[in-house]
C-alpha cells in the first residue's frame, strides 16, 4: 500500500483585467475577472519540487494581459478559448486548461463615461482538454422577485413539520445560470447560428427572466423548471442549463398584537437560513458532459 | 476622581423590511434596511442594570414593522421622521433619536415582478434631538469611470515619490455622498420646493453624475469640489454635501517586455491600497450642523 | 427531441444553531452551521408544482433544532449521519440526503463563558445515498506562514515570464482540507480505532501543520503533497485528502529608491490574483469515490 | 451667498505591509493595515487641480514601506505616531495627519513559521494636528459570549412590545474598543509607567474580557460600563475608553411542537437584525477630547 498524488491542477485566479477600447472619441471597456487553471504532468513538482514542468502563475497573470491587447476582448467565450489553447498548445507538460471569466457590465454614460451596472456577472467556463473543447456559458447575482402568482401548499406534513401552507407569498431569488452550448464551438456566431454569443447570451437571459415572471407558481421547483424548458425551448443552440437558485425568503410579519393586518404588505427579508433549489434541464437527446459544470 | 458614564445610546440596527402596495393589480415595493439609535436618561441601565427606562431593541424593530404598514412608505426621508418623532415623543427617557435608512432599488419587470437594480443604494439620516429635526439625504455605492480627461501631475516630490506623472489615467470611484437641506423640513414637497425628496434625489444624483463625467480632471479633489459644486449650484434646497470618493486605481500594465506598446488599453483593477478622498461643499452662509454626518 | 429535467436537489442552507450542554455549572456548546441537500422522485413538482414529494426546507430546518435537543450533537459527523440517515429513511421519495456541517471554534473562559477561537472552521459533509454512506471530513480557514525556507526557482521560462527566481521568500496559504475515512463508518471511535472523530481531526490537522512547517518548499505544490502524504502516513484511518491551498503573495517591497536595502524584511501582502494549487493525496489501493469531494 | 470648500482630507487607505525581523535563526513577524489621511491647505487642488501642494498617496503608501525597513515596527502606536509626525514636520502644507493601524496577530508554530490567531484585530489611532498629539488604542473583533448569568427584564412595555422576560438568556457580542490614554504620550513606556504599549493593551484586554465574564448582566448597557468601569479601574493610564457592542442575538427555539421542552439549550444564531449598544466611560476629570473617536 502506497501513498501517491491524485488529481491536481494549479493556477492564476482572479486576474482582474481592464481593456479599453479607445480607437476613437467613443471609447468602450471590457471589465473582467479572470481566473486559469491547469492540469497535466505535474507529478515533479509535488513529489521532488522540481519545477521544470510549471509555468509559474505568474506568467500565467502576464498572458492574459499580453492577450488582451494583442487580441481584444470581445466576447468572453472567445477570449477564454483563446487562452485555454495557448496553454495546451504552448505548454508540452500541460494536458488540460480551464478557464473560468466574469464580466462585470458597465453602462455608457457619455463618450469614455460609464457607470457599473449592478451585481449581475456574466460568466464563462471554457475548458480545453487535448482536442476537446467545452464552453459554458451563465450568470450570477440576477436577483429577482415576484410579489404574487406564487404559492407553496400541498407538500408533505412529517413530525417536524409546523410550516403553514402559503397561498399568496413573495418568490425571490438570485439566478445562477450555467448552459452549455450545441455542437462544436466556432469563435464566430453562436453554435445556433443566430449572431454569436453575445445574442446568445442575452436571448437565455430574456427566457430566464421571462420564464421567471410569467410563472405562476406553486414552487420554487416548477419555477426552476419553467425557466429553464424556456430557455431551451427559445434558444435552440443550447442543449442544457444548470440553474442554483436560492429561495430568499419574505417571511410575512405578524401584525396583529398592533391592531393591524397584513394581507400581503409587510414582509422580513431574511438572510438566513435559506432554501436551496438546483436543478437541470436538458434535451434528451443531448450528449452529458462530464466536468461542465 | 471618579468613573462616570459619558455619552451612550443604542437601538436596533439592519431592521430589514419590504413594503408591498398592493392595491390593484400593479403593486410597487419598498425594500429598506433601517437602524435606529436612542439616546436620553439611560444611566439606570448602565449603573445597576435597571431597565424601567429601556424600550427594548425588539419594540423597536416591531414598532418599523408597524409603521410600514400603518403609514406605509413614500419617501425614506419621511418615514424616517416619524420614527424619529415617534420615539422621542412617546418615551419619555429619550431625548433624541436618529433613524438611518438605506432603501435598494427594484426595476419593474412586470406588474407584480422586479430585478434588484444594481449595487447603488439611497440613503436617509434622520435625527429628531428635543425640538431640532436633521435629515441628511445620500447615496452610497454608485461607481463611476472616465476612461480619460484625466491626469494627475505637478504634485509634490518628497523622498518617497516614485510615481510617475499621469497625462492620461482611467479615473474611477465609488460615490458615497451625504447631503443637507436648507429650512425646516417637512413631510411635503423637499425644501426647495420643487417636487420632494425623490425628485429632489434624482437631482442631485443627476448634479454629482454630470460633475463626475464632464470634468477634465487633474485630480480626484478636484472632481470631488466640481461634484459638490454642481450639486449646490442646480440644487437650490441643498445646503451642504460631504463626499467620500475612493481612488479606485487602475494601473498600465507594463507590457514592453512582451514587445507590446500600451497606449492606454490595459489596466489593472485594484483592490488595495486605494486613496481616499474626503471632502465636503457647502454655502457659505450655511449654519455648521453638528451631527449631520 | 424532447426537454427533460435532468439531476436535482433542493435543501435548507446554513441552519444556524447553537446547542448549549448545561448539564452542571460548567457549560459547554456547540456552534454549527447545516446545510441539507435532498434528491430523489422529485419530477412533479418541477413538472406540475405538485408538492404531494417535497419536506419543505423549513420542516429540514426544525429537524436540525430537534435532533440538537433529542440527541444532541458530540460530533458533527455523528450528526450529520443522524440528520441524512433520518430524511432518507423518513421520506419515501428521497433517496440521497447530503448534509454539510461547519463548526465555529469557542475557547473557554470560564464555567459559561466562551471567546469565538479565530477563523478556523471544522468541516464535515455526510452523504448518505441509499445503503451508501459516505463522511468527508474536513477544515477550512486555517492560515499558515513561513517566513523562509521556500523558494521558487529552475521553472519554465515563456514568453510571457518575467517573475525572477525566489530562493527565499515567505510562503503563506490559507489551508481548506477534505478527507475522506477507510472502511464503514460507525458511530462510534473513528475508522482508524483509535479515538473517534475528534481525535482524527486532531491528529488531521496536527499533520497537516506540521507538513507545512517543516517542509522545505520549492513550490506550493511541494508543500501541499507533503501536507497530505504526512496526513495518510500518520493518520491509518484516512485514505484520501484534497488540499486546495491560495498562494496568498507577499510581495518583497523594491525599496532602492529609497537608499535601503530589502533582505527579506517589508512585504506587501496582496489580495489578487492569487495562486491557486489543488491537489489529492491518496492510497494507492483506496477506492475512488465519487461525489465525496 | 457663494459656494465654498468645506472641511476636507486625503491619503492613502489599506496599505497592507508585512514587516519579518529576521536578526537571528528565529524570526518574528508584524502584519498591518495603516491607513492615512492627511488635512491642509488643500483649496488649489479642489478648486483648480493645481496639485503643488499634494504629497500623491502613492508616496504615503511607499513612506509606510520605507518607514518599516528603517525604523521596524514594534508598537502600532509608535509607528503611527512616526508616520503621522512625518507628515506634519515634512509637509508645509499638511497641519494635521491622523493615521490609523490595524494589526493582525499571529501565533507561533516554530522559528519561522507562523499560524494567522482568530479575528480579533489590534488598532491604534493617531492623530497629529499641530503640536497637539492623540493616541487612540483600541481592539475590534473579539467576540464574547456567557450561556447564563445574563437576564433582560423589567423594561418598558409600549403598543410595539411583544418580547417575554428574559430570565436567563445567552448573552453574546463583538467588541469593538477603543481608550485614550492620559497624560502625554512618549515612544517609550505606556502613559501608566508600566510597560509601555503592549503591557497596556493587554491589561486593558484581560479587564475588558473580565468585566464581560464576571459580570451578571441584567442588560448589555449593564455589561458594557462593567467592562469600561474596570478598565478604568485596573488601568491607571487609561482615561477614556468608548465600546460599542453589537448584541448578537441568540433565540431560544420552541419546540414544543415537536414534543421536546428547550430548557436553555437549543439556540438560532442571527444575523440580523441586532441590538447596538454604545457608551463611554471615562474618569470624571479627563478633558473631553474632539475626533478621538
Amino acid at each position: 500500500m502506497g501513498i501517491v498524488l491524485g488529481d491536481n491542477q494549479y493556477g492564476k485566479a482572479e486576474t482582474r483585467v481592464v481593456w479599453v477600447i479607445r480607437d476613437g472619441p467613443r471609447h468602450d471597456l471590457r471589465d473582467l475577472n479572470v481566473s486559469i487553471s491547469l492540469t497535466g504532468d505535474l507529478a515533479a513538482t509535488h513529489l521532488t519540487g522540481d519545477n521544470a514542468q510549471v509555468l509559474p502563475t505568474d506568467s500565467q497573470k502576464n498572458t492574459v494581459y499580453a492577450f488582451a491587447k494583442r487580441h481584444g476582448v470581445d466576447q468572453i467565450e472567445d477570449f477564454g478559448l483563446l487562452l485555454a489553447r495557448h496553454f495546451v498548445t504552448s505548454q508540452p507538460s500541460i494536458t488540460r486548461a480551464r478557464v473560468d471569466i466574469e464580466q462585470y457590465a458597465w453602462q455608457r454614460l457619455g463618450p469614455h463615461s460609464f457607470q457599473r451596472a449592478g451585481a449581475e456577472v456574466r460568466t464563462a467556463s471554457v475548458t480545453v482538454d487535448g482536442d476537446a473543447t467545452r464552453v459554458v456559458s451563465g450568470l450570477t447575482g440576477l436577483v429577482l422577485l415576484n410579489s404574487t402568482d406564487s404559492e407553496f401548499a400541498g407538500f408533505v406534513r412529517d413530525p417536524y413539520t409546523t410550516l403553514p401552507e402559503a397561498h399568496d407569498r413573495i418568490l425571490a431569488t438570485a439566478v445562477d445560470a450555467r448552459w452549455r452550448h450545441a455542437g462544436p464551438v466556432g469563435a464566430g456566431p453562436a453554435a445556433d447560428g443566430t449572431g454569436g454569443w453575445a445574442d446568445s447570451h442575452n436571448r437565455v437571459r430574456a427566457a430566464l427572466v421571462a420564464g421567471f415572471v410569467e410563472t405562476y407558481s406553486r414552487s420554487l421547483q416548477q419555477t426552476l423548471y419553467a425557466m429553464g424548458e424556456r430557455v431551451l425551448r427559445e434558444c435552440a443552440g443550447i442543449v442544457e442549463i444548470r440553474l442554483s437558485l436560492p429561495n430568499k425568503h419574505h417571511l410575512l410579519v405578524d401584525l396583529t398584537p398592533f391592531g393591524l393586518d397584513n394581507p400581503g404588505e409587510v414582509f422580513v427579508a431574511t438572510d438566513r437560513p435559506y432554501g436551496l433549489i438546483e436543478g437541470m434541464v436538458r434535451r434528451d437527446d443531448a450528449p452529458t458532459a462530464k466536468g461542465a459544470s
